[in-house]
């Protein structure tokens, strides 16, 4: 029987996944739980990948004709409390500031002071608060619409939390648009949803389900939450983006407001969605592997690094300039509307650990260049995404190094959408859904069948028995399906459509 | 007598140099108050100028060697008191959660619920929770240094708030570096204050006197405080970036200790640096004058504003095209590393309306394009800083667009230090020192002097008299000015130099 093949992460994905995550967050140097319960401390790494995910999506968002601006941290407790079901759905989670000041007491110990005459609460997310601002902005239909975004740290107070995906601040972008017309907010709507499904697909290379939330898993005061859905390695389901239409509701707990071209007072119509911190998270358990982080080279802070060996001091300086000036060469070549980064790495530390750690990070490309490169003129490289060790002149593999980059973008890519459709099943008996979603293995409850593409009769009570027995809930009513007349397999009751179901973060 | 000439702003500076500048934020649509105390909303004008800000500065704290992060929005009560002065410092206004959800009591009402174990205090600033993770990251010399920045939010409960200049939530960056040696934490200090030196005159167009802070306008908890201060155009000093030297007290009371080379357990030294949204507030203050905002050309949203006069229907379309094929061939010009932002206006508003919303927006230079340029194939234009109506062939326009913005940049700024150096007075009476800055009339306190460069015993007394006498306080120390002995005017005390006194925000 072969070795098993040495792998970087321990435990690996098979043997505990969610282990395995944690330890490819911090084998790759991503982020930490920072001494605020709840909070995590993004570090380089990881924030340097976000910064990205940042840059793409704020063209896209300007490219469709938005504009950012930013808004209080602070959300007076009345305005939460304007739609009955917001704040019923952000009551739980709220951290809320009481006091503005510290002042010694009695003995000296620091406690707060200055009671607030209305508690204020740290953002979970804007609509109230840009609500009543719109409500001053919005006066005719002239003033419409308003497409506005905010990047923003947000904060619900989360108690079971894992990084990125779920932590008590996370940071995020929130747009807000407000609307003459219902026909137009809608179509804003499903624009940023499709916005946000090009790129996890295109620049993620994360496959995504467009659809529309149920009523129970609808964002608090929305009518309708449409979303993009993943499938993870451990085959549940991440919510990875949402998009609101919120109807009337907000504009009239708000009162926005406006002078129609009719001349009459209507309500504007608004919209909001948001991605956040969590997309970081997707990425990382929708690529990585046995090895740690594999980065989709679009969103990657550095495309390539090139480790000088030096085994002999005599051909040292000869290496070194070998390596300067390919990683000039590499600089120069603009690949995805930006110009390659390259990084030359001559820590002193063993080669084999330094190779390592690269791959743990996840970059595309690693390039090894000892003193035989240089004399042949050949650059010997790795994929990330393979392992496989490549060599090729230099020359050439200057030349292919933007295909290459696009290769992998498209390979990892097919590589996670492979997975995901091989697991999602489309499934028509109650015994067979169950026995799909029950574990087979009780010391590894985690592991299960995947996406169930199943008939829902469209109620709340069989949705409520599903997620009660099995923990699996209805991610989305998929768009662009036809509709197909069947069986709910749980209730015996017609459906019109089949629906997703899965285990999720 | 000629008519006074129009100007868009009431009052003028001279009239009311304060409402002045509250009128010109809201000329220019830039920013305006929030519902919740001392916060404003950043409006889309203002935020694409913080945007500018954010990219330039990004850029060079990146060439200078540094990483982005990020850190947790919340301080333990506990780590704030960590370091004396720095608690004392911030005690006074602090933003202070207690509780964790929101519940309703007896009657029904929402009320603060599950209170915290321990308050958790919103950030004023970073240096005690980024300390406490540092003094995990760092173990050996050759952790460091650590080079890190953050851009965030942070609050400071301020009871008399003014948009920009000071609030008590502003959006800012903060370095954090922890270096082996005083030597290279203090040569960190000062690049960063360079950084900002050069930031603040070639790009804000704003000059600024580098120099080092007393120890009554130090940061709590620092050595030294190092700034760059500007002169606003009621003569006032505005503090438009900090750069600290912090010794060992935040790595004492944080813990951040290291292995040296030596193998002796050493405290690492460290630093911090920070702008906010307040340069904002300096830009308006520095460069826009009694028809509204003056935007230097390096940090302007929108270069150029082109707006089609079409007076006959029969001509319309030829001016439209000739506006849109003017705005593609000036897009193409790359200008300070960047290709041109242009945008044609064709509202359907008066034209002079039209015209002035964009000079009080302070966009550099505004086209009108007729039906008699378009016939004579010839640009008509207005450059902000002069108002002075302009036409140029279109051929020689497009070629000398760049030139042009690069004189007016340096133009606004040449202005604006001709203005500072002219209110800058060596003084050498205390009798003079006083008259400089009494104000003349009663109903206008707040015109003065300017900056008196005066000795300086180098007391806190004579400092703290001055203060309490004139509202004048010593800006800083200068640095790179050759020590001169002299006398302090105030004490008769001998002094070694010179040093900035003045009014300020």
């Amino acid at each position: 029987m072969a070795k098993p093949e040495r792998t970087a992460i321990t435990p690996t994905r098979a043997e505990d996944y969610p282990e395995w995550y944690q330890q490819v967050v911090k084998a790759a140097d991503m982020a930490e739980n920072s001494p605020v319960r709840g909070c995590m401390v993004i570090k380089p790494w990881g924030y340097s990948i976000w910064e990205n995910i940042q840059r793409v999506l704020d063209k896209k968002f300007k490219d469709t004709g938005h504009v950012n601006a930013y808004f209080p941290l602070f959300i007076p407790k009345s305005f939460l409390e304007k739609e009955a079901a917001h704040v019923e759905g952000f009551a739980k989670e709220c951290a809320v500031v009481t006091h503005s000041r510290l002042q010694a007491d009695g003995t000296g110990k620091l406690v707060p002071a200055s009671e607030l005459d209305e508690p204020l609460i740290v953002r979970p997310t804007s609509e109230t608060i840009i609500g009543a601002v719109y409500a001053k902005w919005v006066q005719s239909y002239r003033d419409l619409p308003l497409l506005i975004n905010q990047w923003a740290n947000v904060v619900r107070w989360e108690m079971r939390t894992r990084l990125f995906l779920r932590t008590a601040e996370f940071l995020w972008q929130e747009g807000h648009t407000a609307h003459a017309t219902p026909e137009e907010a809608w179509e804003e709507t499903r624009k940023m949803l499709a916005v946000y499904a090009d790129f996890a697909e295109n620049y993620m290379a994360m496959p995504v389900i467009q659809g529309e939330k149920t009523e129970g898993e609808r964002f608090p005061g929305a009518v309708s939450t449409m979303c993009i859905e993943a499938m993870m390695q451990d085959k549940k389901a991440l919510q990875a983006g949402t998009s609101h239409f919120l109807g009337q509701n907000f504009a009239k707990a708000s009162g926005i407001q406006f002078l129609s071209d009719k001349g009459t007072q209507e309500y504007a119509w608004t919209t909001s969605w948001g991605v956040s911190t969590r997309l970081v998270g997707g990425l990382i358990m929708t690529h990585a592997d046995d090895n740690g982080l594999v980065i989709p080279p679009r969103l990657a802070p550095v495309h390539i690094v090139i480790l000088p060996v030096t085994p002999k001091e005599e051909s040292k300086q000869a290496v070194l300039d070998y390596c300067e000036s390919l990683k000039n060469e590499l600089k120069a070549v603009v690949w995805d509307g930006r110009e390659l980064e390259v990084q030359i790495d001559n820590r002193d530390i063993r080669g084999g650990e330094k190779a390592w750690q690269w791959v743990k990070k996840g970059l595309p490309i690693r390039v090894e260049i000892g003193p035989r490169d240089v004399e042949s003129g050949s650059v010997f490289f790795v994929r990330r995404h393979t392992l496989a060790k490549e060599s090729l002149p230099r020359a050439e593999f200057v030349a292919k190094i933007g295909a290459m980059l696009s290769d992998m973008q498209k390979a990892i890519f097919e590589k996670a959408k492979a997975f995901r459709d091989e697991n999602i099943k489309k499934i028509d008996s109650k015994n067979e859904f169950y026995a799909f979603f029950t574990p087979k293995n009780a010391e590894k409850p985690e592991i299960h069948g995947g996406f169930a593409f199943t008939h829902w009769d469209g109620t709340k009570e069989t949705a409520d028995k599903i997620s009660e027995d099995l923990k699996v809930t209805i991610r989305c009513i998929p768009l662009n399906m036809p509709s197909e007349a069947g069986i709910d397999p749980f209730s015996g009751k017609p459906s019109q459509r089949r629906v997703i179901w899965a285990k999720s973060y």
